[in-house]
Formats: C-alpha cells, sequence, structure tokens
C-alpha cells in the first residue's frame, strides 16, 4: 500500500507527462479507486491490459523521480518554508510572513 | 540567440531525461560551442544528422518545460529568495537568514 500511496503522489507531479489514455486509466485506479474490472468494463479492454498499463505508467513515474528528484525537491522546499515560518512568528511581520508563505 | 541560451539553460532543468546521445551532442553544441560540422567529424555521423538531433531534442526540452515548467518554478523560488534576503536584512537573525539562503 506504501507503493500505491508513492505512485498516486508521484502522479501530482509527473501526471503531465504521460499520455491521455494513462492519465485516464491512472486516474481511475488511484482517484476514484475503481477496481481493474470495472476500469476494463469502462474502457472496453481487458483486464490485463489495464493491470500492465497501470505496472508500466508505475514504473514510469517512478523513473522520472529517480532522474528529476521533483517529488524530493518540493518537500525539501516545503520543509524549509515550515521552519521560515516558525521562526517568522519571533517577529511578527507581516511581510516576512506573506513572503514564506507565498513560497 | 535567445533561443539558443533558452535550450541551453532548459538542458540544465532537463537533461536527465534525455539520451546518452541526445545529451552528449546538445552539450559538444551548447557547453563546448562546437560547429555542426566539428560535432559530426567527432561522431561520425552527417552534419544534417547532428543538425536534426539538436533540433528535435530543443523542440523536446521546450515541450518539457511546458509541461512541467521547472524553469519557471526555480526563477519564482530564486525570486522570493532574493526578496526574503532583503527582508530578513532587518533582523540580522543568522538562523533566519540561514533558513532562506537554504532554499
Amino acid at each position: 500500500m506504501e507503493t500505491r500511496l508513492y505512485t498516486s503522489l508521484l502522479m501530482d507531479y509527473y501526471g503531465n507527462l504521460l499520455t491521455d489514455k494513462q492519465s485516464k486509466i491512472m486516474e481511475m485506479y488511484f482517484d476514484e479507486n475503481l477496481s481493474l474490472g470495472e476500469i476494463a468494463d469502462l474502457n472496453g479492454i481487458s483486464r490485463q491490459a489495464i493491470h500492465d498499463t497501470i505496472k508500466r505508467t508505475s514504473q514510469q513515474l517512478i523513473k522520472y523521480e529517480e532522474k528529476l528528484g521533483l517529488k524530493k525537491e518540493a518537500e525539501r522546499i516545503r520543509d524549509i518554508r515550515e521552519k521560515l515560518l516558525t521562526k517568522a512568528d519571533e517577529y511578527e511581520d507581516p511581510e516576512l510572513t506573506g513572503l514564506i508563505k507565498s513560497l
């Protein structure tokens, strides 16, 4: 299930690089929580084909993260942002806080 | 020449998504400033093939930026970072400045 969540999160970063067909199937599976059988019926293709598409696309997403690291970088920025917000509390400066929040 | 600089900058963000052959030719052209003829000689392929690879790869990089916008996002973060550093000067707080610099 951890892999499932991870793959689902990677969709937020690399979904735009997928084909329309890949996106559609991944969204049905990960966001709408449809079963392989349901997705197969809705798309008029076999359950096996859906399974293969999800598997292949998941591997593709993991490869993108290995190469570009967008999720990792977003988490790094988010972590610094949190620390900055805590730090900025000391100064009660709306301009400072606003700038940090715009990160 | 603006397109040339733009393409060269995109290599920093999306170079990892290219094949080894594409990377090599793009680096020879954009970083080492070799001519098409020189790159052709060094790789034992035609000048036309080098030209086509550079053109196709440049279009691929532009498409990645349209889809993922990494360069644009990096510039957005850099802009906020600069404003935060200026703002933080008011407080002379090494922890605050250090956090911002780690962005």
